[in-house]
């Protein structure tokens, strides 16, 4: 099952120019593609690009199924601790493929997969709210930190195991937790050994949020039943399409040019991601970090870049968002996600016959209905020249999703290459961290205090 | 309690100039803020504004109470159905109020309110989920719908009505159904008469994305349990503030002011909001479709204007967001909303204190380490020159939510005044509308067809 690509609607043969983009636009970038994929190779070749070569790596999924077969079935609460790249990979996963209320279900109905939460912040009557509803005898927890050290996982799961130490004993506490982190780096993977806790290997050198095809992101999927090998046979089948060098070709750089171009000839710098299924919901939010992080820096050249992700919901934000998209300043490029093929099939009942606004929907299936309301929205902004473009999954599942988000990886990739950034890096968060290890008193951080003092002077006058 | 406002970090004082606003750039937009002031007043007292007067209607908190003594204690389960103005005003409220996993929770631990469910998409799969998890007979569902003819609604409802005829009977099924809808208009109203049907009211000239303040927005904080007047009292407190002319003493006119100078001046114009709170985080996607659906429009001299909203949550998305805000293109502006106490107080445990990254936390609270990165995050802005404020709750309760709410409305007044466009009306989103109806057959929407023809014309080398 392949997923499809239409990006008719970013050309000027739909799109009148100048907003539309012309083929020659393309062709005229043609030195600067030709670039990116040569050293995308070359430094794929030298292995700097672990993410591209993970659908090929089978021992990381062999350790997913044996931490599955060691836990599934003994407990009825799975807790995934992580944020950011650690969490938003196997957020999209779960919110994929389960049932859109899967922690409502009894077990049986839910093919006994433990209930699952997914805490990502640490918002503290978020973290006390979720001890309320948690048999702690009856929850396994997962960690997920690649470097080891990230304050806020941490936090939480010190937490989490204070409570089962509470609850079960120091001896049989470490059978509810498992680590995943880097295969030899880290604090953590240094606790896994000495305590002895089941863990799961992120290869040293693949960042947080290229780690979905990875057991970082598909522990979940493995717990809910779902095959993990789907997902690389998909990734891998992307991966095909996405390594041919002709950017007529290849979808991921054709995707990618149009983008390109898009933010820097004609000013449309807000990207916005579009799922028409609420199961694809959270695939925006991972989207949106592997955009920000990914791109949002200093150029070589010392410029600032980088696109502005947005997320919206089909049809959803049609009726929150559609304004501003159809009307509002020119700035956005939109990317459709449609589903082809759902489970649910529901026909709309007759009923109200004489009333206008109503009677006509009676005998109509709410699929019709959902795909009429996103092809109504395409068509609405392409007649106002509005550039987007629909990627199609013909239904969702593993083998659609790897495809999905090898995809995306690709485009970020080649963006970077674009952009002229380092895609992998993140170099622009490192000091609010320092601040915040200045507030918590982490010894080393004393001389942050005099520029917090400086920044923190406050006038009344504007304050209300 | 009053929420409290820092503009501080969107002057020249601590970010330095040209990003900094001068309080001279204030004083130069003197005559554009007293025009818009004349008009707003002129305005609310002609009653064209029915929001601003929404916390002295009296009748509509009655009738929400009335509504809550007839059907409370009698379902384990509510449904709001509704979708834009009708859904995300009452979502926003659930999630502020309610325990983070409520619908997980035991009768006796949510204060014997019932489960409360959502629908705000008519996802195929999302709706038959849905029904998994109803017992029908136990089921109360409330259709908002302003005009009363929403199609993704009112399809709703029709599936849902139709299931509790077939498990309850006919006689019986009406008890199962609450209809909000405008007093007067509509063919929902017309419905709710003639069926007999239980009935909320919003006042026909409330346009729903400012009807929060109304039954449509406040039937299940009511259900919760919580105090409707206090809502109000809240919204009549901000009143006070906010119908100040003088731009110094006015925060909402001072926030609006300073947003447009950063857009209109510096070239910012993304608004970025970000709570530090779970709870919160649904005011988040109120306010997007506010300042959308008001402020992304053609303006009156012919300009396509209106800044992008941008939803964050903090701490979560300084793991995804943080990079690009620090870093990338400079056009935003952020507005942090801070919780000053939290309900929950948890103390991170001892452990591993041999580590680095991880013996320093033990200890400290959950809530000093929310905070101090809070607090980081705003220094690490600030110190990059870009553009933010702090909005803060001294708790999440009725009546700072009643403040935030209404403040946030008057600011998208102002700025609707000061962009030069109309901030109640949505022309942009009729053209999608006619062709979905175009896509369902309606009688009618013949027209459209040619057009949809045209603009749905493929070209196969833009397809992969």
């Amino acid at each position: 099952m392949e997923i499809k690509f239409d990006l008719n609607n970013m050309f000027s043969s739909l799109i009148s120019p100048p907003y539309g983009i012309d083929g020659k636009e393309i062709d005229a970038l043609s030195n600067q593609l030709s670039k990116a994929h040569a050293n995308i190779s070359s430094m794929r070749k030298k292995g700097e690009l672990v993410f591209l070569d993970m659908p090929y790596k089978e021992e990381f999924i062999n350790q997913v199924d044996e931490i599955v077969k060691l836990k599934k079935g003994k407990f009825e609460n799975f807790v995934n601790i992580g944020i950011g790249g650690s969490a938003l990979g196997s957020i999209a996963v779960f919110n994929s493929l389960s049932h859109p209320f899967h922690n409502l279900l009894e077990s049986s109905r839910r093919n006994n997969a433990p209930r699952m939460f997914f805490p990502d912040n640490i918002d503290p009557d978020g973290i006390d709210g979720l001890f309320d509803v948690l048999d702690i005898k009856k929850t396994v927890i997962n960690i997920t930190s690649k470097s080891g050290g990230t304050v806020e996982p941490i936090s939480t799961f010190l937490l989490l195991r204070q409570r089962i130490i509470d609850k079960v004993g120091i001896k049989a506490y470490k059978d509810h937790i498992i680590v995943t982190t880097s295969e030899s780096q880290g604090e953590l993977r240094q606790i896994a050994k000495e305590e002895g806790f089941s863990s799961l290997s992120i290869p040293n050198d693949l960042g947080g949020r290229y780690s979905v095809l990875s057991p970082a992101g598909l522990l979940c999927a493995a717990l809910l039943g779902y095959s993990v090998k789907e997902f690389m046979d998909g990734a891998k089948m992307m991966d095909k399409k996405t390594s041919v060098q002709d950017v007529w070709k290849n979808p991921a750089y054709l995707y990618s040019a149009l983008h390109y171009i898009a933010d820097q000839k004609k000013g449309l710098n807000i990207f916005v991601i579009m799922p028409y299924s609420n199961a694809l919901r959270t695939i925006a939010d991972w989207y949106a970090q592997l955009v920000s992080e990914s791109l949002g820096k200093v150029s070589g050249n010392g410029s600032l870049v980088g696109p502005t992700p947005v997320k919206a919901l089909g049809v959803t934000d049609q009726h929150s968002q559609l304004q501003l998209y159809v009307e509002g300043r020119r700035d956005k490029v939109v990317t459709f996600i449609a589903v082809d093929s759902f489970s649910a099939s529901l026909t709309i009942p007759k009923a109200y016959d004489k009333y206008d606004s109503i009677g006509y929907l009676g005998g109509h299936t709410i699929t019709e209905l959902f795909d009429a309301e996103r092809k109504a929205t395409e068509l609405s902004l392409t007649k106002n020249n509005r550039l987007n473009c629909t990627i199609s999954l013909p239904q969702i599942n593993p083998h659609t999703l790897g495809q999905l988000f090898y995809f995306f990886e690709v485009c970020t990739l080649f963006l970077g290459q674009l952009y002229n950034v380092n895609p992998l890096d993140q170099p622009g968060v490192e000091e609010s961290k320092d601040y915040a290890r200045a507030f918590m008193g982490k010894k080393g951080s004393e001389g942050k205090k005099l520029e917090i003092e400086k920044l923190s002077k406050k006038d009344s006058k504007y304050c209300f």
